[in-house]
Order: structure tokens, then C-alpha cells, then sequence
């Protein structure tokens, strides 16, 4: 089995290009994780995810806990036998979806206790049984439980819940074990405080990890004071390491991550997106829901390979938005996840190259042009 | 361009085998066509429609006059590039829908005018204005408009509404004028009334049509009244054009109306039900929501070859339908679509090889064992 790694390529600024190996097959990164919340990526078929360039998935404790359960995943011969995806997968630990049960929930230092939104049912998370639900789903990358308060919070309030994070990820890396070709990651919290994230650096590089991620961005700080974070953070975490920027986000979002030294993101937004009508293309975003598509016979992108640019006009894509038809989300989520790919394949190029700045300025050029003008 | 011809290759029985050439290529026959009522076959894409073995899609004119309208369409390319499908397309007349349309609709010798289902807005559609928009649409099988009372109706009704729906085909016939590689076919009406389906057919041959369908049936009559007409009133037509039934049907449907000498047919009933955690086998109904899948990591179907089977257990058809994840109405879709195609390929094999009787006692045994039993 290949034993889980890590190796850094090359850099551009802060940027960095890399290739992380698992037992299921090598991630290049910066890497883009496409979501699938409940055991798909929404409205796509997973060999459609692969052609877009998806090397890892993300897989959601939370709600395989709750439906079908992962002890039913592991009699069914784990996630990726059941949701037909080969390549790696990464799970959540399952906190940070617990964690916004508001009322729901309640926290003690030994984990979490909270109610299914599906059915009311009783349930526990702690480091312990994030690790063994993880387990079961066969899962290649293991996030540590983490906790991360909603914001905005007190500092005494941030500060104590990356403690108690800390002393969770300590216990989720002893409940973890020994399992070769599988990684476990470690959480940084600490919020917009510069020194708790270093102190929570610090905590996590003492345990040892696989890989390191940035939690707690991403939660409405807006994307000034995120990029203002990233500006620090990722220099506290091991060099050697990939770096995980958990829930990222838009393109330029990505792109300022992946300046600023950050190796994999993953985010439900271009999936979303494509089921209500939203495009994202290299000049920005596109609303097909608007009037100005109904008559509009060119693609959604000319430059773009995905089927619903090599096969569609605007005027089909708006037809079948309106009509409410189910193809409307396909397409629509096949060309957005396939537009991030094709970004982040872009962003891997220019490092190798040494030019992530001109690619910068030239990614945002593209989008200040906007959309093409309407026929 | 290849000009429109049926071309009738063996019989076993009753049934037919042929093929149905035309400028945008062949149609084996017996042909099941899948629905694209609003220019997609819900949950599909087009390319996995050809793949389940598909020659001829059938579109609506109802829906589509009124969105994205038919002079749309037109001006963008016509509905086989609108909705990226090359083959040939079948459209209905828009009789059937507006007929369905109760209070919103008034009938007169003219034609029909009604108030659209999705925004109020007044319409007409008479013999006339149906072949312009199944013209403009680009449709390779034209349907003429015809009439068709709901059932229960009296002997009178129903004559009365076929001597109409008659000259309204001399209509259609007169409006479709001369478009080579495209086929105009009438539509024999008469209800469950063997005299006046004779008479309805007479007036059709004699008006002449390159084929022709059986109207009025598969309309809450069940299936012992429809075999009774189909006994006798595909002997009411030419024998070398082809015979569309419209509107059906479950599996036994399509295998009694082929034995009775049917060559076409189409139906929402395989989409319709994948959407609804329905599968079709060649064990019968399978109702994936039932807990009895819950834990079964066998496929739907052993011997079917369609993603649905080839990759995913029941137990993971079941969850995605309990999570109301599309890819449960996609992967559903697509194996139902798969059953009919495969049924059809045995059916025209089955008369190819003279065996007809021998392949329908093996359908209803097959179906009689019903589905696997639980794990
Ligand atoms: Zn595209
Ligand atoms: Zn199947």
C-alpha cells in the first residue's frame, strides 16, 4: 500500500505546488475537493466528478452518522464502494455541522450531544466516535473533531474553544491509531487572533499530523479580514505538510488562498450554484435565470469543454432552468465544478512555471471584463 | 436525404419487425420512444438516452409552444440542436394536452382555444397552426391534430368527435404540405367502437398518411379493453406503413400491443416512475424506497448492464432516495429507460427468430417469480 505523503513541487510567492499520495491514488494541489454531503455530489453521477478533474472528495460525518449510518456504510463495504468513487475521500469530522445545531446541542469537554435534524433521534460525537465513524466510511483523509464557535465571539470565548480543539485533536490522534495509508489532519483554530492561531499551531505540531487545516474562516468574516488571517497562518503550520482551508469558497477566494499558501480547499458553492442558476466562468458569474439568455444562442462559455458548453446555448440553459428541469442543475454543476478544475488546474501550471502573479493579475483582468455583452 | 420509408423485415404472429428510415437515421421498430416533453427527457442527459439504445425521442407541442415557444426554437436552430439530439424526433400534435385542459379550454370546428397552464395566457391551436409549429420545431414524425374525448363518453360523442378529429387530418395532411424526409402520420380515433374505428381508418387511407397511430386508447380503459380494440384495429390499417400506439405502456402493455401488431409506442411511465423510487425489471416492479433494500448490497437488477446496476447496490438506491438526492431519479431514469430499450431489442429479436410466443410465455414467467426475495 502506499504509504500517505506529501511532496512540495515547487513555488511561486507563497504559492505552492504539490502532490499528495494515498493508497487511492495521488491528489495534485492545490486542490479543489468537490462536496458530497449525503453520499453524492448533487445532481452529478461520480464518473462525471471524475471527468472534471476531481481527484478527492469530501464526505460529511454529520449526515452519513445519521443516514444510512456508517455502520451500514461499512457492512455495504465503506463509502467508496457505495457511492462509487475510487479516488481518495476526505471526511469532516462531523463538529463543525454539529456545532451549528444551535438549541439543539449541547457541549460538554467530553464531546457533543445533539439531535438529528431528520428525525429528532439522540445522538453523541466525541473525538472517539468521530474517529471510529470516520473509520467505518473508509475514509482516506480523517479531520480531528474539532470545535469552532460562531463569530462574532469574545476572545475569551474563541480562545477557550481552540483549547478545548486542541485537547480534541490530542485525543482524536490517540483514537485515530495506527492505520497505514490513511492520514489524519489536525484543525487550527483561533479565529482572527494571531496569537491563538500560532498557539494553536503550536499545539497541533506538538501531536503530529499528516496534514494541517485552517478551520474557522469562512464563517462570514468576509474575505478582508480572511486573506488578513491567511496572510499569518499558514507560515505557523509544518512546511512539509499539506495545508487544508476548510469550506473555500469563490474563485477569487481560492485564488487568494492559494497565494497565500494554501495546498486544498473544498466548498458546496459551485454545486449549489448550479442548482439555482448560477454560473461561475472565467469572466465571473453568470444568472441564467436572467431575461437577457432567453435568446441568446451561444454557450455559457465558448472557451469552456464541459458538456453544457460544448452542447447547450444560454437559451437552452435559461429553457430548462425555467421549466424547473432536473438537467438544468446537471449542467449547471457539471460546467461549475468543471470551471473550479480547470482553475485550479491553471493555478498548478503557473507555479510550475514561476508565474502565479501573472496569472493573478491575468485571472482578475478577465473577471473586471465582466460577462459578454447580450446579443 | 434519405427519403421517409417503413420497411417491414419479418413477422411472427402478429408482431412486426421493421425499420423506419429517415434523414436523421433509422428506427428499429418495434420502437419504444422515451418522452422529452419540455426538449429533455427529465433527469436525463441526452447522450445517456442514445446509450440506453433509444433511436427516437418524442417531444410536446403543448409544452413547447408555450415555452420556450416553437418561434424560438425555430430561430435557434430547431429543437434537435436545442436539446443536443441528432436523431430523429416524434412530436404530438398538442390535441391530447389541450383536450386535458377542462374548463380552460373551448373546441369549436376551427380548432381549440385555451389559457395556458404556467401563465394564464390565451392560445390557439387548430390543424393548421399545429403543423406550423411542429414545423418550426423540426420535427421528422409530424402527428395531425386531432381530437379525443375523455372516457367515459357515448357512442355519439365519440363518432362525432372522430368524423372531426377526420377532417381535421384532411387539414393537417393539406397544411403539412410537401417536406420530403419528413412524415406526416394521421390518427385513427373511434374509442372502444370497432365500426367506427373501422370508419375512422377508412377516412385516413383514404386521405393517405406515411404512417398511422391508434388514438383514444391507454386512457383509463385498462388493459383488457385495450388488447379487445388492438385485436382488430391495427388489421384496420395499411399494412406497410408503421402503427404508432400512443401513450403506452407498462412492460405487459408494450409486449401485448407488439404481439397485437403495434410498431411504435412511447410513454413517460419509465421516467416518470424513476423519479418516484420506482424501477421496472424483468422481474417486474421494484419499489426502492421499501426497507426491505435498506441493507441489500445486491444491484436492482443481476443481468441488467445500466450504471444504476453495473455500479450501485439497492441499499445505496434506497438511501439516495430516502436523502431525495437526484442522482436516485437520474440512476432510476436511466435504468428504466435501459429495461424498455432491452425489451424491445428481445421483442425484435424474438420476431427476427419467429419465436414471439415462446419469448412472451418467458416474460410473464420471469415477471410471475417477481423480484429477488430479501437478504
Ligand atoms: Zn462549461
Ligand atoms: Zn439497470
Amino acid at each position: 500500500m502506499t504509504p500517505f505523503s506529501f511532496t512540495l513541487e515547487a513555488r511561486s510567492g507563497g504559492a505552492r505546488l504539490g502532490r499528495i499520495d494515498t493508497a487511492r491514488g495521488a491528489i495534485r494541489t492545490p486542490a479543489f475537493m468537490p462536496v458530497g454531503t449525503a453520499a453524492t455530489v448533487k445532481a452529478m453521477l461520480p464518473e462525471s466528478v471524475a471527468a472534471t478533474g476531481a481527484d478527492i472528495l469530501l464526505g460529511n460525518t454529520y449526515h452519513l452518522m445519521l443516514r444510512p449510518t456508517a455502520e451500514r456504510i461499512d457492512r455495504l463495504g465503506g463509502l467508496h464502494r457505495f457511492m462509487n468513487w475510487s479516488k481518495p475521500i476526505l471526511t469532516d469530522s462531523g463538529g463543525f455541522q454539529v456545532m451549528s445545531l444551535a438549541g439543539l446541542r449541547k457541549l460538554t469537554e467530553k464531546g457533543v450531544t445533539f439531535k438529528s435534524h431528520i428525525d429528532g433521534s439522540k445522538h453523541e460525537l466525541t473525538p472517539e466516535r468521530s474517529m471510529e465513524i470516520q473509520r467505518l466510511l473508509g475514509s482516506d483523509i480523517v479531520m480531528a473533531f474539532d470545535e469552532c464557535p460562531a463569530l462574532p465571539a469574545s476572545r475569551d470565548r474563541i480562545a477557550e474553544s481552540m483549547q478545548l480543539s486542541m485537547r480534541w485533536a490530542a485525543r482524536s490522534r490517540d483514537a485515530f491509531g495506527d492505520r497505514p495509508g490513511h492520514a489524519l489532519f489536525g484543525i487550527m483554530q483561533g479565529g482572527l487572533e494571531k496569537d491563538l492561531r500560532e498557539e494553536s499551531a503550536r499545539a497541533l505540531t506538538e501531536i503530529g499530523f499528516e496534514g494541517y487545516a485552517i478551520g474557522g474562516l469562512a464563517v462570514g468574516e468576509g474575505q478582508e479580514a480572511m486573506f488578513d488571517c491567511l496572510d499569518y497562518a499558514p507560515g505557523f503550520l509544518p512546511e512539509d505538510r499539506p495545508r487544508y482551508l476548510m469550506g473555500v469558497g469563490k474563485p477569487d477566494d481560492i485564488v487568494g488562498a492559494v497565494k497565500r499558501g494554501v495546498d486544498m480547499m473544498d466548498c458546496v458553492l459551485p454545486s449549489r450554484s448550479g442548482r439555482t442558476g448560477q454560473a461561475w466562468t472565467r469572466r465571473g458569474q453568470v444568472n441564467i435565470k436572467n431575461a437577457r439568455h432567453m435568446d441568446d444562442s451561444r454557450p455559457l462559455d465558448e472557451a469552456c469543454s464541459c458538456p453544457a458548453c460544448r452542447h447547450y446555448s444560454r437559451a437552452y440553459l435559461h429553457h430548462v432552468y425555467r421549466a424547473g428541469e432536473m438537467i438544468s442543475g446537471m449542467l449547471l454543476t457539471w460546467h461549475n465544478l468543471h470551471y473550479y478544475q480547470e482553475l485550479m488546474q491553471a493555478m498548478r501550471d503557473a507555479i510550475a512555471a514561476d508565474a502565479f502573479d501573472a496569472f493573478e493579475s491575468a485571472f482578475h483582468a478577465q473577471r473586471a471584463e465582466g460577462d459578454i455583452p447580450p446579443l
